[in-house]
């Protein structure tokens, strides 16, 4: 049996969203599945209850956490604080090893500091990393680290390298993923003094299908290079602000449509092309480099973005995301000293 | 009279286009104002031919440079060895006071570095930043630092805001200009530890109308923290980042819906919408901080660009840009030691 852990009480409708995502998953998924539905147990109850009726019940374990992490509460201090909160309880399931993954869409602070507490990271990874992926003309390109760790040094760029082609092989199905190291440019000599390193020494990495430094505009594009660009590795702080300017810049394109020529968003063909702007908000992020598996989603999450990322928490557990990546880190030397 | 030296040579597609832009140019430009055309004579005279008859000869100067600095060149090494350059003699007429601007479509490296040794800061100034103007849902932001200056310390994210400031109250018509400074959350305590420190700077900096950290969610909708966003400021390597990203980011859309709704795109009301997206690749980014007007196009610039660019250059020189910029450096106390 596998068993999924879902933040009942994360996004801005909670639990509702949550428990139509976890029905609509369950549809999907084969019996042995189950979902663990983590947060105050009346309210998911009756969540449940107006969800109608043709919910596996049988499939879905309710476990009581009565305090809710609120998207205001400082990370810390609210783990510590609330240790029965819903991300507490849910991730020390997997720390009991009475879970597999663990889904949230609550504050996105709390749950990396939470894990990195309880699920402790993998020998040899230095800092954790969210793995963002952005919508291009071509296959989604999957960025990492999205706003996790920041004033980061070159060899934990170089970790994120690899924590973002594990996921890329066992997860993307990407075989031979391509790695790009977010630049200003593509020369040798271009960047800051960290990233100008952190090239130098993914030249040198075994295991990493390095490509150099890729810029800005190729993320879009999804080639760099002359190649398919499947992952980037940059700081936290700028794939962050890249992240949340690409979200917003979708938003406002498709308000400003709307304000022009409204019917357009109505016409079938569009739907290709609005699938690529809101992409990012429809799944889940992994944080990599804990033991285990933690998927973050959007506050603003809807029930099928809570689906999806169910979707890919079952994807990385059957794939043995977490051993895979422990292996990676175990490998002597993949990190240049 | 007012003279405004534009390379010849820059562009893809030079020197035609940079012909026709100035054509256009002084069709709407007042008498005082001259164009110096600055490249190998004999191109920008077929050129000129070329372009036809409607061209006010008397008011179009042509300054002979026989050489040309490409853009795989190496910025210093062109500088230097390559005095004769359309680059280096358009910036020494500005230096010898012959002329009040310089506009180049050329590598961008090249123009930096060489506006940088023959025009020098402003007293003051610790670096030079490109302003990269975004579109946005309201009015056009200004991004400071656009890629002109990497691995900044707070002070230089401050005097961004300076240059910012005095760019959008002297060019952009904006009297009391807001600053964000580019981060990853609003609260104090977010951001890498230049930015933290930047943000108490800012908090005590009189002269800047800072309304604190802003996030990237915030400039495609050209507000944050409830007021409108004139000038955002950052470091380099994330302004470029963000720039390249959001310029390929709307050349994909568009060509995606050019595949799925090509109708789309020929529709009226579409063009407000598309305005949006190709806004960047058509003006001309000031770099700020040296001592004159030096305005930087795309080497993909049509002649409109080149066109818009000229009149960036004349709202500088008119406004007395680069006065405001010395006096803005020169009061005391602006920036906390």
């Amino acid at each position: 049996m596998i068993r999924i852990a879902l933040d009942a009480m994360g996004s801005d409708k909670a639990p509702q969203v949550e428990v139509e995502g976890a029905a609509e998953a369950l549809k999907e998924l084969p019996p042995e599945f189950q979902l663990q539905l983590v947060g105050r147990k009346a309210e998911i109850e009756a969540a449940l209850s107006r969800a109608g009726g043709d919910i596996d019940r049988s499939r879905i374990e309710i476990v009581d956490a009565p305090d809710v992490v609120g998207m205001g509460d400082k990370p810390l201090a609210a783990i510590r604080g609330k240790p029965r909160s819903s991300i507490a309880v849910g991730l020390g399931l997997q720390q009991k090893e009475k879970s597999d993954a663990f889904i949230s869409a609550g504050n996105t602070g709390a749950v990396m500091a939470a894990s990195t507490l309880l699920l402790r990271l993998h020998p040899g990874v230095q800092r954790a990393a969210i793995g963002a992926l952005f919508p291009s003309a071509g296959q989604p390109v999957l960025v990492v680290d999205g706003g996790a760790s920041i004033d980061c040094d070159a060899r934990e760029l170089v970790g994120f390298a690899h924590l973002g082609s594990v996921y890329a092989r066992d997860v993307l199905g990407r075989p031979n993923p391509t790695v790009g190291l977010l630049n200003i440019g593509e020369e040798d000599e271009k960047g800051n003094a960290v990233v100008k390193e952190a090239h130098q020494l993914l030249k040198q990495t075994p295991g990493i299908n390095y490509i150099g430094n890729i810029e800005g505009r190729d993320i879009p594009v999804g080639e760099a290079r002359g190649q398919r660009l499947d992952v980037v590795t940059c700081d936290g702080f700028v794939g962050n602000v890249v992240l949340k300017f690409y979200e917003s810049a979708g938003r406002v394109f498709v308000s400003l449509i709307k304000r022009e020529a409204p019917d357009v968003l109505q016409r079938p063909e569009m739907a290709n092309v609005l699938k690529v702007l809101d992409y990012a908000t429809y799944g889940g992020a992994p944080l990599l480099g804990v033991q285990g598996v933690v998927i973050i989603c959007h506050g603003a999450s809807p029930a099928e973005a809570i689906k999806n990322a169910i979707r890919v928490a079952v994807q990385a557990v059957r794939s043995h995301l977490s051993d895979d990546i422990a292996a990676e880190f175990a490998h002597d030397g993949k990190i240049p000293a």
